[in-house]
């Protein structure tokens, strides 16, 4: 079980100053929608250079001209690049393609996906490398979170191969780990707390403590 | 009925040349996905000072924290935002409330949404000021196009209120301008014409030939 911290700071140096903290914490950064808008594509290569070991996502949630702007996220130095499962299929094989020849990785992000068991099959199919059950902040704060839509897909798809992200903190992430999920997604919990070294903790010890691994 | 120039070319330097040759013929530039990913929202901010009377669209696409990342695009300096019809409600409407926050304007893109008449209805109550009924390039390059998209959609809204886009050229333009869309999009076939101002005239003067305004 992974986490992946994920930087939702519409600032390149807030945002790297926010993962310094905990960096050592964190299996996967991921360099968030919002971050990539405001400063273009050079936030994965900047935060890839300061952390070459580090795997890095850029999460361009990508829906439409799937081949040009995963390459773009490759060629800046990420390891895998979101497209969004309410894409078309060609757009998300576009996206797989382009990965395989980075020898990248494509996690396909279910937002708004309406019977999300069945189109995480589908996108299994198509040869993505993980499935994200993902609330997103606009739905979070009309009181929704992912744990119905996690237990669904972790019916049709092996928990390491999904993720999950939404709002979790250290209290609800036992809800979360009961489906054993291979990444755990974390941005606000862990970044926009006073003391962020002690949340991301508490969530890194929680998954290595149940021996999931 | 407005041309809209989507500016699809991943680097700031061209896609401004691209522009230069035909500005005075555009009645929207629209600052493409592709574009926004590479260079960060400064692709719309300097197009906006270089040509600060021309209505600049940024196409982000928002699927998801629609308040923060409008703001992004109109604090950048562009009169319109895009929005995914496939997104929720509740990130459609963050969306709306923060153009007018800042008198900016909204078009929801209908691409991937399956039942398009439906959704169009669905966003218009939401508030948006234009709907798209789009083709993608992943889905032109499965041979579709908006045509039949557009005709249904046509059914349910004022023309003036409706957007076109998908692998548009001059001699498939008469089929659009049957339903008197009130803005054409076109990328490509004018900027990766060799003669762009002669794409671009042979479309505009179609446009204005109608007398549909």
């Amino acid at each position: 079980m992974r986490l992946q911290l994920a930087l939702d700071i519409a600032d390149l140096g807030l945002a790297r100053a926010a993962l310094e903290k905990v960096v050592d914490l964190v299996d996967i950064v991921e360099i968030g929608t919002t971050l990539i808008i405001k400063e273009g594509i050079r936030a994965v290569a900047e935060i890839k250079k300061a952390h070459p070991t580090l795997p890095v996502l850029a999460d361009l949630k990508i829906m439409d001209a799937g081949e040009i702007e995963a390459q773009i996220a490759f060629e800046a130095g990420a390891d895998m690049v979101t497209v969004l499962g309410v894409a078309h299929d060609f757009t998300i094989e576009a996206v797989v393609k382009r990965a395989q020849a980075y020898n990248g990785e494509v996690m396909v992000d279910l937002l708004a996906v309406k019977d999300v068991g069945k189109r995480a099959e589908e996108v299994n199919r198509l040869g993505c490398d993980y499935v994200c059950v993902h609330t997103g902040v606009d739905a979070q704060a009309a009181g929704l979170n992912p744990l119905q839509g996690l237990e669904t897909v972790s019916m049709v798809l092996d928990g390491g191969r999904i993720a999950v992200a939404g709002g979790i903190v250290p209290q609800t992430l036992p809800h979360v780990m009961r489906f054993r999920p291979g990444i755990v997604i974390v941005g606000g919990s862990i970044t926009r707390d006073p003391d962020p070294r002690r949340v991301a903790l508490a969530i890194k010890q929680q998954m290595t403590n149940t021996g999931y691994g």
